[in-house]
């Protein structure tokens, strides 16, 4: 198919998996940047006029898969492709963060999630969302009832 | 890094680049199918609860990349992160889909745009918007403004 390489590098305050904020809810606001290679700089013209990016990085600590998971957020197994689990067949990650700032080559960005280092493989624009009135969460919305029933 | 491999195709009703809806405004809502290997197919258990699902695939008919390009959509040359471009530094594509209907290893979806045996690399719940009233789609609201006021 093709071979991928980074085009940057996340800096973000997670050096360690466990730190990083997961489960029902969770809100993940944390600040980085994302460290374009210089020679891929002229990539990021005008990116500054958008307000949100997709970023698509590769769990570079993560080996093999699993087709069937239980999430954390969860005490039943789901798919690996209705989940965000890192063991994927392709360990391509997606994770869509506010634009603060550009300086060069370098994005200030909120809303990551990934370890500190994390290699990046792409960026894309966020242009539109589905509508609201469409969109349902399914096992997640099942999970967060449950538990909103236990409490 | 890691090899990237199909987990499925999409069979969608493209035989040609050109047939693909492009440009300002443009409404995807061709229906197809990703028909995933048999191999991998337990890893749909409980997609079907999902209304909307990200697909990450491979722009298996491009190749090599420009940092800088222009848009159909636009008269001005934007970065390749800003933009959807199929010739990207690694050729991952994203899109949004509406599923309507599972059939064993099949997805029935909504919201297709690429070309008919498309190899699929990642299948994620699409799970939440950005806030509306935060989202700024910078060049590309002003590129739609200009021809408006052509218009």
């Amino acid at each position: 198919m093709f071979t991928p390489r980074p085009i940057g590098h996340a800096r973000t305050p997670y050096k360690q998996t466990s730190k990083i904020p997961k489960g029902l809810g969770v809100k993940h606001d944390a600040e980085g940047v994302l460290e374009i290679l210089p020679e891929f700089e002229p990539g990021l013209l005008d990116i500054e006029s958008l307000s949100h990016l997709y970023v698509l990085w590769f769990f570079d600590r993560s080996e093999g898969f699993d087709l069937v998971g239980q999430p954390p957020c969860d005490d039943r197994p789901h798919g690996v492709f209705a989940t965000r689990s890192p063991r994927r067949p392709n360990p391509i990650a997606l994770t869509v963060v506010e634009l603060l700032s550009r300086d060069g080559n370098k994005l200030r960005v909120r809303g990551l999630d990934m370890l500190d280092g994390t290699p990046i493989l792409d960026i894309k624009p966020y242009l539109s969302n589905v509508p609201e009135e469409k969109l349902r969460r399914g096992w997640l919305a099942e999970a967060e009832a449950r538990k909103e029933n236990q409490e």
